[in-house]
C-alpha cells in the first residue's frame, strides 16, 4: 500500500468497532492508572488506599479525547497504509500518549523494563509524575513525539514543519482548545498558504473542544457554531463538525454510535485528502481547501460525572486530577475504583497482563505505529547537507579593511549553492526578512514557497508555488516550522532581526529543553542544530531607533545548559561564512550567529578566517604593536562587527599617537571561548586564556551586546579583575552610526580613553591625548547633528594597509545613503 | 453633544469633501516632506540636490492611508462630538502621525520649536528619522499615541486595554496586513469576547489591507474577499470593505470618489456602532457582532507609480523610501519634486506656512483632536488607588515558622478589597491562571469578565458580564491588554506562571523602552507601573517538571534601563503583601514580584515584614546566631521564598550542630538593593552593603533564580570574591520539593557543606558534619524513589521557635497531596 489511497465502500465492521472501543477503553484505563496507581495495576485484588499514588500530580481532562483520536487513527492507517504522526497540542496529554504507545508495542521496544505484562504496568503506573520519572505532559521521552505539551502554542507550526518536503506524510495534529487561544496557534493556522499540496505532506488540524481550559471555558467552545465555521473557513479549512453531547442519556454520547459517527467522518476526511492529493499529482497545485476536524468531546469524558456533589466530567473540574483525595478517603477511593472498573480491565488483558491479542491487531505493524514513525525521531532519517566549498565564496582582502561587504550578502551567495546542492531537506525561513537581511542572492537558486494567490511578476518577486525560503511575518511560525523541520530529519535556518528574535525567547527555552533531555535519551537520535542567522543588529537602526534595539537573546540563550548553546560572532564576511559552514554541519545545538548587513571592511582573509573561526578567538597580530616575546602593555580586544571595527579604529590611533605602547589586539568570534573549559565545552583551558588575554595586563573589551555578559564569561578568569568591557546601553535615540557607537562609549575614541585610564604609565604622561580624543567626541557628535551624516575622518577611516593599498574608501561605519532595517 | 450620537442623512457635502481631501493631501506632504527635505520646506524655489536629506532613511509605504483614515475620522469626530483615539499598528507610520498631529495644532502646542510657519515646517522635515531627531516609526515623542510602531502585532491588545471601562471612548485601529500576520495579532481579535458593550470603548478595526510587507504580498490580501470575509465573521466582527484600486484610471480610485464613499461607510459605521451602544444603555448586553472595515488601498498610495521602470505604487517597492537616489541622481531628483508638487503646497498653507484656515476647520476642537486625546497620556487622567491598608489582611506569626498560608492566597485576599475600593480603574488580567495562581478571593469581591456564551453557574465559575478580572489563554493578550490600560491612565497587574512569562519578553522590552523615553518628555506624565505577580514557580513544578522551569525573566528585565524595573522576591506572606502595596502605589517602573503559591511557612510579623521591605534587604537576627557587635563568621543570604526556607533549614542545623558558629542571616526582598547605588536608585551604598554583608567573611547566598544574576549585581562590592551563589541550574526532571532544590545543590545540607568549606576553621575541623550532611542528601534521594514523597525530616522540617510553640506541623516544603500548576 502507499499514501493517499481512498478507503471508498470500506465502512469498518462491528468486530473493528468493537477493537477501536477496546482500545479506547484500554488506553483510558491506562492513563487513570498513571495517574492513581502505585501499584496493583490489573485491580486484582480490591483497590485499596495503599494502592493509590501518595502525592496525586497528572492531568486527565484531555486525555480520553486524545485516547478516541489515536485509537480511530490506528484504524485508517492500517487500512490505507498511511504513514502518519500524531501530534498534540493539548498541553496535558501525556498519560494518553504513554498509553496509547504502551498498548502498539513502541514503549516496551524503547524502555524494555516497562514490559507488555503485570510488572512492566506496575513500573508504566509509578513512573507517571513520580520523582526520577516522567512528566505529565507529552515529554521528549514520550515515543512518537516530536512536540513537548509544556508551552502551549506551537502545534500547528511544529506539525507543518514536519510536512514540508515528506509528501506522503499526514500528520494528525490535536489542537486544544485553550492552545487556540495564543497568539502562536490563532496564526498558524494560515501555514496552509505556504504549504504546497504535491510536494509538501499533509496536516490534518482537529481542534479538540472539549470546553475548559485549567479554571474557564474556552473562547472557542463558546461562540455559535456558524461562527467557528466562518473562523475556520476564513482560515482556509473545510470543517468537519463532530460532537459527543455532554449528556450520557442522548444515544448520540454512546461510545458505539461515537465510534460509527467518527470512524465514517474519519474515512470521508481522508478520502477528500487523498482526492486532493490525487490532483496535486496530476498537476493541479492550487491551494485546495483543507479538511479540518472540529472535535467536540466533554472534558474528561468517561471520567465520573460528579464528585462531591460538583459537575465534574465537562467541566474544568476534570482538568487535572479529578479525584484529590483518592488516598484520603473511602468517598473518593470508592469513585476511583467504580471509575477504573468501568473500563472493565479484565476484557482488556490477559492473564499476564499483556493487551489482549485481537485488541492489540488494531494497530499499524512497524513503523507505520505512530509512536514508532522514523519522522518523530528525526535523526534516524538524517543525512548530512552536501555543502559547497564555503572558501569558493569568500571575499578578496589583499589587505585587512582592504575591500568592502556587507557580510550577510556573501553568506547568500554560499547559501544559494547550499541550496543547489540540497534541493529537499534544506529550508530558509523568516519574518519577510530574508531579503532585508541580504541573503537576496539564494533567490538565484531557488523562490519563496507560496501558496496564497498571485499578482503579476512584477510585484511577485521570486514567489513560487514550490521554494526553499519560507517567509510569514511572524516569528513563532518560523521558530516552529524550523524546529518541526529539524526535528523530523531536516535542516535549516532562520534569519531575523535581532532585537525581535526574543518574541521566540520561550520558544528557544523549549526547543533547547529538548535538546538537553534527548542528549540522555538513548533512542533519539542527534538532529541539525538549529541555527540562527540575527542581523539587522542593534548597533544600525538609524532610522528605527530605540525600539529596534535588543542584544539581549545571547544572555537569554547563555542561561541554557552549556551542552546546547553556541554563540558566534563573526567580525567579517569570510569569518562569516566559516562559521556559517561549521553551524550547519553541526548537530543537536541552538547556534546563534550575530552578525551585521551593512558594507563593512573585510579584515581576514580566506585562510586567515578558517583559522581564526577554528579557534574561535585569537591575537590578530597585524592589528597589535606588541614585540614578540614580551608581554603587551594593554589588551584591546573586541567580540562582534561593529566593535571589532571600532577597536581597530582604536588600536590604529594608539599606533599613531602612542608607537611605543605594545598593543595586544584580540578578537572573539566564539563567544563560548571566553569561559572555562569546565563550564563550557568551546571553553579554553585557563592556561590557554591566559596566555592570549594576559594575566595582569588591562583589558579593554568591545562587545557587541550588554557588558555584563562578558563579565560573567570571564568571571573565573586569573585576568578578570582587570577586564573593562564597552558595550550597549539601553540610551539609544535616532542616530547616525558613529553616533550610536559614541552613545554607548564604544567608539574609537572612547577606547582610546579607557587605554590611557587604564595603562598606570599612561595616565600621567597623556592627559593632553585624552582631552583631544574627548574633544573629538563632541566635534564628531556636533557633526552629525549639523550634517545628518558621520564626520568624514570617521566615516571614511580605513585601516593603515588598505589606505597605502588605496583600494576603499569611506566603508567604515556605512556611509552609504539608505537604510538600516526596512 | 456627547458619544454614540448618530449622524443619520448628514452625509457631508461637497466643501467638507473637498476640506477632507485638502487634510489628506497637505499630510501625505508633510510625509514626503519629512522623508526627503532638509529645507525648503514649501518649494518656494524649485527643488535641488541641497535640499534634501544626505540620509534618506523613512517609510512611505503606510503612510497615505494611515492619512486618509486620520482625515476622514476628523469629520466625524466633530461632527459627532465623539472622543476617539487613534492607534496605529503598522509599524512605520511615523511621518503621517507627526504629519496630523502637526496639522490639528498638537504637535507645535507641545513642541513650541516646531512651529505653525515655514521656519516650523523646516524644523519638522529636518528632525524625521535624522540624528538626535524622532524616529521612522510611531513613538513616545508623538503626540496622541500609545502603541510604538517599534515590534508589530499589539495594536488590537492596546485598543482593548485602552477601551476597557472607558464607556465613551472609540478607540479607532488601524491593523497592517504585516502586523496581521503576527501571532500575537491574530488572537487578538477575541478580544471582542472579553468587552463588555455598555461599560467599555468600542474598538473600531480597520484592516489596512495595502497587500505587501517589506518583499513580500502579505497573506490576507492575497485570499478571496469571501475567505477574508468568513475570517472577520469568524473572529466575530461585521465587516464592511472598502477598496482603492490600484489602477489611477479606475473611477473608483479618483481621491473625491474615494472620499464620498468613505465618509459615508464611516457614518454607516458609526451609526452601527451607536446603535449597539443605545441597545446596550437599554440593557442587551449580549455580545454585538461590532463592524469592522476592510480597508483595501494600494501601498503608497499618491505616491510614483513607477520608478527606474519597476512599478513602485501598489507594491512591495514602495515600502519605505521609494526614490533612494533622490539626492544622487537628477532623475530621482525630478521625481521627487513631480510627487511633492502634486499635493500642490501652494493651495495647502499660506504664506506663513501655516495650514490654510478652512482645511485646518476639519480638526475637531481641543481634546477632541486625536492626538490631544488625554487617555493617549494617560498621567493626566491618572487618579491614585484607593489601597486598603494591608496589614489588615496579614497573616499572624506568633513565632518566626509558626504559621503557614499559601502567600498568594493572602495576597488575593487584599486583592479582593482592592477591587471593591476601586471598582473601576484597577484590572487583574491572566492567561487563565488566577485560580491556579491561588488569587481565588478575588472572586469574592468580583467576576470574570466574559462576553463569549454563557452556560450554567455550576462550570461558570464567577463569569459575569462586567467583571475586574480578565482572562484568555494568551500571555501576548494580557501584557497587551494591560499596557493598553495603563498607559490610559489606569491601574493594573498581570498574573502568570513564571516560565511562561518568557512569551512576552519582547514586549516587556517595549514597555520599558516606552517607559524609559517617556521620562525624558515632559509633557508626558507618569502613568502606573506595570506590576507582574509570577507564581507557580521554578522549584514547585512537581509534575510538569523541566518544560516549566525558568526564572529567567527577571534576568531580562535586568538588562532594561535602571530607571524603570524593580526585581522583588518576598520571602512569605506578610512580605508580599507589603510588596504589593508598595508597588501598586508605584508609577513608571515595571515591578516583577516572584512568590510561590504552595503553603508555605511565615516568618516575619507584619510590622516585621513592614521594614523588612522597606530596608530591601536585612539581618534577620532571629535567625542567626551572632555575637552583638561582632564579626559574624559566615553569612548565609537567601533571596525567594524556597531559597529562604533552605537557608532558615540550613541555619537550624548549623546552630545545632556548630553552636559556636556565628552565623549572619541576610535576607533580599528587593534585588535591586544589591547593586550599587550609582547604578540603580535602589542600590545599596556601598557602605551598608558592607556592613550587612561584611567585606571579608564568606558569603553563601541563596537565590531563586540563575545563580550569575546575584554576581553581577555584586560585581562591584567589596566582599564579592567571598560571595558563593547557588541558584537555579539548567538540571530539572521530575521530582519532589526537595528533590527539587537537592538537584540544584540549594538544599540545607548542600547549604550548609559549603559553610563548611568556605570558613576556614571549619574546614579540617567538619568533615564528619560533611560527610553526615552528604549521608542525608543521599538518604533523602532515595527516600523520594521509594516513597514518592519527601523524606519526613525534610517535610515536616520547622524552625526551632515554632517548633516550641507546636502550632504547625510539616508544612515546610508543602508536603500537601495535590499538584503544583494545572
Amino acid at each position: 500500500m502507499t499514501a493517499w489511497t481512498t478507503a471508498e465502500s470500506t465502512e469498518p465492521d462491528e468486530t473493528t468497532l468493537d477493537r477501536i472501543d477496546g482500545w479506547w477503553r484500554a488506553a483510558n484505563y491506562l492513563s487513570v492508572g498513571q495517574i492513581y496507581l502505585l501499584r496493583n495495576p490489573l485491580l486484582r485484588t480490591p483497590l485499596t488506599a495503599e494502592d493509590v499514588k501518595p502525592r496525586l500530580l497528572g492531568h486527565w481532562g484531555t486525555t480520553p479525547g486524545l485516547n478516541f483520536l489515536y485509537a480511530h487513527l490506528n484504524r485508517v492507517i492500517r487500512q490505507r497504509g498511511q504513514p502518519a504522526m500524531y501530534v498534540t497540542g493539548p498541553g496535558h496529554g501525556g498519560p494518553g500518549l504513554v498509553a496509547n504507545s504502551y498498548l502498539d508495542g513502541t514503549y516496551s521496544e524503547l524502555y524494555p523494563d516497562v514490559s507488555q505484562d503485570e510488572e512492566g504496568l506496575r513500573r508504566l503506573f509509578r513512573q507517571f509524575s513520580f520523582p526520577g520519572g516522567i512528566p505529565s505532559h507529552v515529554a521528549p521521552e514520550v515515543p512518537g513525539s516530536i512536540h513537548e505539551g509544556g508551552e502551549l502554542g506551537y502545534a500547528l507550526s511544529h506539525a507543518y514543519g514536519a510536512a514540508f518536503d515528506n509528501p506522503d506524510l499526514l500528520v494528525a495534529t490535536v489542537i486544544g482548545d485553550g492552545e487556540a487561544e495564543t497568539g502562536a496557534l490563532a496564526t498558524s493556522w494560515h501555514s496552509n498558504k505556504l504549504a504546497n499540496p504535491r510536494t509538501d505532506g499533509v496536516v490534518l488540524p482537529i481542534l479538540h473542544l472539549n470546553g475548559y481550559k485549567i479554571a474557564n471555558p474556552t473562547v472557542l467552545a463558546r461562540i455559535p457554531e456558524e461562527e467557528l465555521r466562518s473562523l475556520m473557513i476564513g482560515y482556509g479549512h473545510r470543517p468537519y463538525f463532530f460532537e459527543v453531547p455532554d449528556d450520557p442519556q442522548d444515544p448520540a454520547a454512546a461510545p458505539a454510535e461515537a465510534h460509527r459517527r467518527f470512524a465514517a467522518l474519519l474515512d470521508e476526511v481522508l478520502d477528500e485528502i487523498a482526492a486532493i492529493k490525487a490532483r496535486a499529482a496530476a498537476g493541479d497545485e492550487d491551494r485546495p481547501r483543507w479538511p479540518m476536524i472540529v472535535f467536540r468531546t466533554p472534558k474528561g469524558w468517561t471520567g465520573p460525572a460528579q464528585i462531591d456533589g460538583k459537575k465534574t466530567t465537562g467541566s474544568w473540574r476534570a482538568h487535572q486530577v479529578p479525584l484529590s483525595n483518592a488516598k484520603d478517603t473511602p468517598e473518593h477511593l470508592a469513585v476511583l475504583a467504580d471509575w477504573l472498573a468501568s473500563y472493565r480491565p479484565h476484557e482488556l488483558f490477559d492473564a499476564e497482563g499483556r493487551l489482549q491479542a485481537d485488541i492489540a491487531e488494531l494497530a499499524p505493524p512497524g513503523r507505520l505505529r505512530m509512536s514508532d514513525n522514523p519522522h518523530a525521531n528525526g535523526g534516524l532519517l538524517l543525512k548530512d547537507l552536501r555543502l559547497p566549498d564555503f572558501r569558493r565564496f569568500g571575499v578578496d582582502v589583499p589587505a585587512p579593511g582592504g575591500t568592502v561587504a556587507e557580510a550577510t550578502k556573501v553568506l547568500g551567495q554560499w547559501l544559494a549553492d547550499v541550496v543547489r546542492s540540497n534541493p529537499d531537506n534544506f529550508r530558509i525561513f523568516g519574518p519577510d526578512e530574508t531579503a532585508s537581511n541580504r541573503l537576496q542572492a539564494v533567490y538565484e537558486a531557488t523562490d519563496k514557497q507560496w501558496n496564497a494567490e498571485f499578482d503579476s511578476p512584477e510585484v511577485d518577486d521570486h514567489l513560487a508555488r514550490v521554494g526553499r525560503v519560507v517567509e510569514m511575518l511572524s516569528e513563532n511560525q518560523c521558530q516552529g516550522w524550523l524546529e518541526g523541520y529539524l526535528l523530523t530529519g531536516r535542516h535549516g535556518m532562520f534569519n531575523c532581526y535581532e532585537a525581535f528574535i526574543h518574541i521566540i525567547d520561550s520558544m528557544f527555552n523549549q526547543h533547547a529543553k529538548w535538546l538537553k533531555v534527548t542528549n540522555h535519551i538513548p533512542w533519539r537520535r542527534p538532529i541539525a542544530s538549529l541555527n540562527y542567522l540575527l542581523s539587522s543588529h542593534v548597533w544600525r537602526q538609524d532610522h528605527n531607533g530605540f525600539s529596534h534595539q535588543d542584544p539581549g537573546f545571547i544572555d537569554h540563550v547563555v542561561n541554557k545548559s552549556a551542552d546546547v548553546v553556541r554563540v558566534y560572532l563573526p567580525p567579517d564576511a569570510n569569518t562569516l561564512l566559516s562559521t556559517y559552514d561549521h553551524c550547519l554541519r553541526s548537530r543537536q545545538y541552538v547556534n546563534v550567529v550575530v552578525s551585521g548587513k551593512q558594507p563593512a571592511p573585510n579584515f581576514l582573509t580566506m585562510e586567515q578566517a578558517v583559522a581564526h573561526c577554528t579557534r574561535g578567538v585569537g591575537i590578530w597580530d597585524w592589528a597589535g604593536s606588541e614585540e614578540l616575546g614580551t608581554d603587551p602593555d594593554v589588551v584591546l580586544a573586541a567580540a562582534g562587527d561593529v566593535p571589532t571595527l571600532e577597536a581597530l579604529a582604536a588600536a590604529d590611533l594608539l599606533r599613531t599617537r602612542l608607537p611605543g605602547l605594545r598593543v595586544r589586539f584580540v578578537n572573539v568570534v566564539d563567544l563560548m571561548r571566553l569561559q572555562d573549559s569546565t563550564e563550557h565545552p568551546h571553553g579554553l583551558p585557563a592556561r590557554e586564556f591566559d596566555q592570549i588575554f594576559t594575566r595582569d595586563k588591562p583589558i579593554i573589551f568591545a562587545y557587541h551586546g550588554y557588558p555584563w555578559l562578558i563579565h560573567r564569561l570571564t568571571y573565573r578568569r586569573t585576568g578578570h579583575p582587570n577586564l573593562h568591557v564597552r558595550g550597549y546601553k539601553e540610551e539609544g535615540t535616532t542616530t547616525t552610526p558613529f553616533d550610536m557607537v559614541m552613545l554607548n562609549d564604544l567608539d574609537r575614541y572612547h577606547l582610546v580613553m579607557d587605554v590611557i585610564d587604564r595603562v598606570p604609565s599612561l595616565q600621567s604622561t597623556c592627559a593632553t591625548l585624552r582631552q583631544e580624543m574627548s574633544d573629538k567626541r563632541i566635534a564628531a557628535r556636533e557633526y552629525t547633528r549639523a550634517h545628518g551624516d558621520d564626520i568624514p575622518e570617521v566615516r571614511d577611516w580605513v585601516w593603515p594597509d588598505a589606505r597605502r593599498l588605496g583600494t576603499v574608501a569611506g566603508a567604515a561605519a556605512g556611509s552609504a545613503t539608505g537604510g538600516d532595517n526596512e
